[in-house]
């Protein structure tokens, strides 16, 4: 055993994938050998998750067999439901989301995992997982909970759940943002369900793991955090200033920007990019896309020669935001693409590699100490 | 970076470490330095839970402090027993435990880690996980749920709170339990919390993490399996032909044997084979310490010369039964008791060696595919 530590196991392969191909150097990224923005141009997300857990793009009778058990999943247990409106009103709402994973899991004792159960879950979840999303944005602004109807596609049946309605591009970029957000090989949230899943855990309980570690700042929160940015600086007049003050002085980090994986633009930003332009409909709307768009040359300009680029979250949260969602959803949404990949991560470590993960610790703690009895402490 | 991958991150280091030594060669097993069986035999869970987590045995006036603390948190919201209620009849133990952690987790937006929120969080969870494990077992059992109350230490204040009722030997004994299983290093529950709290999540959803990866029957589930085997064989005079026919002929892992940190004898198996023997008081008790014995003395004969020796799962089981706990709680017990490692464990990476956990994965999946409609699929 090596006698240094790993920190954060960023220079660690935990496993072997044919999942997710990244070239952090030219900016590429494919799942299964196909390039991610030409799957969010012309497929669904139904299509790219059945791509992602089954191994290729499917015929149009696997495709419809596939969505079909998707969408038939989207009832949720009484138990469930009332969970997640009992939680405080304050909660966030990965917090509910990950209550609602936590709570389906108890109906999964000794969960089998094989190809036929883990096929079945994994459909059954995704469908779950649409209408918990649904309703946490629905508890959260005080309306009614629902079960989500079958509309078209998932993405369709989505924003129908959250809004009562939807249209033709809404439901495009919806698509492409879940399909772009769907996987990004091994981050805290896919290996925490990788822990999980290694000791033979159920499904649900992976997914519950996931998104623990999806909560944390330093994860899950960069849309938000990258659309605070603009909020904050209110006007495109004020980006200079803001920039100065707020980044340059204080030599922080401009949110949005760099990524431990890339050393160049985030590929996906492309596609984000395109939707949040064409979306954006309201003044207000035009106004975040302009902010957004001079800090992004200010940032590229000053960070750029340290190969510090553009990445996704600094786009996709004014597409969120566009679709009609609030901030306190962003994070959710990037939660609810990510399950088709967490899925396909954790049943490809299970079946082919499994190993209970169980790294070790370097002691640097005191050597033998002699008993002392309280009365003389 | 390394191009081969490293199988359950077996042999990688994941973090420094004051709190746990072991030596898998010698049997040797400390917290902080202290002896964990001398800390077993003279210690409460209150005085080895502040070591843990502040870092030196208590005098009587830091000790009373923790303790008053701690056991004033046992009062758990409406919510969180109304959701630990709600949860399907057949759920298993831990699935209640760890919603109900997930459940209060909705409390913690944007938990801030700093000496200060992880002591005052850390004494609250304690107090919490108490009334948590104690009302799981009073709902599988169909008994009203209780808030606990005060009574002398922790270990009586839980076995009053789950039966009413406690004696002294039984106090020591459940003591010395949820000392012995406090910290191991770093099993796979352990990594799904520091995977969480590596994101700067909060410490419920770390915790929530953990126990999701106990659930798995390849790590936490130990004790429960060894003594299912115990019941299996039924009488004393069945041992042998059992051994026989279930792990010699068929050469099966004899459970409650081996351990992948262990060479020898697991350091604290000493401690729960004396308690095993001193708190046998029915004929049921001494009947299955007779079966344990019998088949302890055939896996050490059979096995020892590989290396592999009796764990301490082997003989917890029966500490547990004969505390009156029903075996779907054993694992319950073992994590209750493993929380203030974990915390102890976060606390000391985000405080000293905070970096977001991100392994890699190594690609070996199809290379540039060509994008093919549906039609022609």
């Amino acid at each position: 055993m090596s006698e240094a530590i790993s920190p954060g196991l960023e220079n660690v392969n935990i496993k072997y994938t044919e999942l997710t191909y990244i070239d952090g150097i030219n900016g590429i990224m494919r799942y299964r050998g196909y390039d991610v923005n030409e799957l969010a141009a012309r497929s669904s997300f139904e299509e790219v998750s059945y791509l992602m857990l089954f191994g290729k793009l499917p015929n149009y009778d696997q495709l419809n067999e596939f969505k079909n058990h998707v969408l038939s999943n989207m009832v949720l247990p009484d138990y469930v439901l009332s969970t997640m409106k009992s939680l405080p009103k304050k909660s966030d709402a990965l917090a509910i989301m990950q209550t609602a994973f936590s709570a389906l899991s108890s109906n999964e004792n000794n969960y089998q995992w094989n190809k036929e159960n883990d096929k079945k879950t994994s459909m059954a979840i995704l469908g779950q997982a649409l209408s918990i999303v649904a309703n946490t944005y629905r508890i959260k602004e005080g309306l009614d909970t629902v079960t989500p109807e079958a509309h078209g596609s998932y993405a369709e049946s989505f924003l129908n759940a959250c809004f009562g309605e939807s249209d033709k591009e809404k439901v495009r970029a919806m698509d492409a943002a879940l399909i772009l957000y769907m996987d990004h090989e091994i981050p805290a949230s896919t290996t925490a369900a990788l822990v999980t899943a290694s000791t033979l855990s159920d499904m649900y309980s992976s997914i519950t793991s996931a998104i623990t570690a999806l909560r944390g700042p330093l994860h899950g929160g960069a849309a938000e955090s990258a659309f605070k940015q603009f909020l904050e600086i209110k006007t495109p007049d004020n980006v200079d200033s803001w920039f100065q003050k707020n980044i340059i002085e204080p030599r922080k980090r401009l949110v949005g920007f760099g990524h431990r994986v890339y050393r160049t633009f985030d590929p996906r930003l492309k596609t984000f990019k395109e939707y949040a332009r064409s979306l954006a409909r309201t003044q207000e709307q035009k106004n975040l896309l302009e902010i957004a768009t001079k800090l992004e040359n200010l940032g590229v300009k000053n960070f750029g020669g340290k190969g510090i680029y553009t990445n996704t979250d600094f786009y996709s949260g004014l597409v969120f935001n566009e679709l009609g969602f609030p901030l306190y959803m962003f994070t959710s949404l990037f939660g609810l693409s990510r399950i088709s990949g967490i899925l396909a991560h954790i049943i490809e470590y299970v079946e082919t590699q499994e190993r209970l993960i169980r790294p070790r610790a370097i002691y640097n703690g005191p050597g033998s100490m002699e008993y002392i009895e309280i009365e003389k402490r």
